[in-house]
């Protein structure tokens, strides 16, 4: 399968849904990878069944906080940087990219640099969704060493990191990104075909490419369900933004916002906490929903997806509830991205998990 | 000639004062020096016109807040860290080190490495003092890119910078610190034997030594008189500290001091400005004496050097003055050393040159 002008346009309708209120806005990437396929031609979708087990495959995106991301215009070479400076240091080249995170901008970027590097794109990712650290992906469950990690700020600075392990490799990133101005291409946990079929989340982009056309859907009601059956999800509640605070603190955008829906006898209220990503909804005080299920909040008139940083009182949104990729189902995936390794002391949801497995 | 437990105390004592303020304490530096020597033997010094051409020179040292690294215990195998990092980068092996800033404790630590790695240290190195900023080396001046810039702290995490230039070198290697926890060893413009017969400051440690050992002479002004002698200094003023002001900002310990001397009709004021080090003195608002000359505070009870961050109202202090090594009287020296790179609108002072030059 190709990915051209004629899909590309759906695959970051999808990127933004899988943000979960993160992985920031993927307008701008879109165009950047429209315009490398009108100039390198289609990049090639290969599945993890069609890799070599010799093959070298490179996970890639952008780090950084999104908002000033998406006033970043890339030059397009960041892709050729990383794959070289992977080879300096591992002494291979890389024969296919992966996006490491296949949401927002970030599903997208990877193809603008694989076009211009002539190379194919592995339908997979990461994480299946967005997430803030760059250590919480799947690879790092399955034992893929994150080192060589590669920064670059496509302007002739390049970083390579050797952390000590994977929680170092966010943190060095994160001190290092500073000196970049906040914002940087990267790539990490480069593996062979063979470590990729078990290490990665397959059929992300397919999933992305899918879920943008059941966002094509005539008719908002229809579009939702269209969303939902693709996602597996259900829908949470339907209201209008009531309470919404904001507060920094880590590098990250996090607040809080209550969704107030039904009316008189029948009013609910359910409270959705965000810390970059929407990670858990209470309602009557009892978590609903939590990381790694995907929480995605929808604007209830057009079913478009509204990020955690676009979240404004009085909307009027509907939030729905998709099961999370496999991976982070088992218990060393929850230790990772489940509530508590994001400060909640509550359980990965039941309800969530029976909607999963249903 | 060798560094070893007879001559490395005097090595520390005279690296001290050749911090200009800054550099750093280097009595931890000289217990894991010393300690280093009794395990693996002494290391030999070797002068600039014993290199080979093609001999690889690595400068080395630590960067970061230096009252952070005073509480560091290096483990001593961040020498080894960075050579093998470089080799990983550059393809070649190390044959020597060389501080990339003689004072303080980075005149002291690339002893410890080399003894531990059983290479020689070169008789030089990049700054002839203390200077704030990584690329504020005379290897700048030669033309020597900066690049590999080795970051490590020693405890499994090692970054390998590309860096687009010598300014790029300082910005990337301080945000990456952060990731750090604000100390590393470092290692940057990595060069060939030839290339460092032109581009370093001869002798620097041979100064030190030479310094120390002046350090040693009985009596406090016949010790003064011997300092001042080895250094070509001259003194600009005796006095108690009078007023102090320390402001924090942009990573760099900031303030300026008053030194009150003489009595009477013959009182002056002589105002210190630092930034890490002293940088500008000035009396009657005038410069008397600017970066890249090295000013100096000595305790006038003991000649002891004291640090930016170690002044203290009501000290009796001796302000010397000594000329800096010529690489920095320049015009390109001046624009990276000189009063403006430091923002001080005033001209590299005519009075402290004109001594330099006599």
């Amino acid at each position: 399968m190709q990915l051209d002008a004629a899909n590309l346009p759906r695959l970051a309708l999808g990127t933004s849904v899988l943000g979960a209120g993160g992985g920031g806005d993927s307008a701008l990437a879109l165009i950047l990878a429209l315009q490398a396929v009108a100039e390198h031609g289609p990049v090639t979708l290969v599945q993890l069944s069609e890799l070599r087990a010799d093959m070298v495959v490179l996970p890639c995106g952008m780090v950084g906080a999104p908002t000033i991301a998406e006033e970043r215009i890339w030059n397009g070479d960041e892709g050729r940087t990383l794959c070289e400076a992977v080879t300096g240091a591992r002494g291979q080249h890389v024969d296919a990219l992966m996006p490491f995170e296949i949401a927002g901008a970030n599903g997208v970027l990877p193809v603008m640099w694989a076009a211009r590097l002539g190379l194919p794109l592995l339908d997979a990712d990461g994480m299946g969704r967005a997430f803030p650290e760059l250590h919480q992906q799947a690879m790092r469950l399955a034992g893929i060493p994150p080192s060589p990690l590669i920064l670059t700020d496509g302007r002739g600075n390049t970083l390579t990191l050797d952390p000590a392990d994977d929680v170092w490799a966010e943190r060095l990133a994160r001190g290092a990104l500073a000196g970049l101005g906040g914002v940087g291409a990267a790539a990490l946990y480069c593996m062979s075909g063979e470590q990729a079929r078990r290490a990665t989340i397959a059929g992300s982009l397919s999933l992305a490419l899918a879920l943008g056309e059941a966002m094509q859907t005539d008719g908002v009601r229809e579009r939702l369900r269209a969303v939902c059956a693709t996602l597996g999800a259900s829908a949470l509640i339907e209201g209008r933004i009531h309470d919404l605070e904001r507060r920094s603190g880590g590098g990250f955008a996090r607040g809080a916002a209550t969704v107030v829906g039904g009316d008189g006898d029948f009013q609910r209220r359910v409270r959705l906490e965000f810390q970059s990503e929407f990670l858990l909804a209470l309602e009557d005080g009892a978590a609903c929903a939590t990381v790694p299920d995907l929480i995605s909040v929808l604007s209830s008139d057009t079913c478009a997806p509204i990020g955690v940083e676009r979240l404004r009182q009085g909307q009027q949104v509907t939030v729905i509830v998709s099961p999370t990729p496999a991976a982070w189902r088992s218990p060393a995936g929850i230790a990772i991205v489940g509530p508590a390794a994001f400060g909640y002391e509550v359980e990965f949801s039941a309800l969530a998990r029976a909607t999963a497995d249903a």
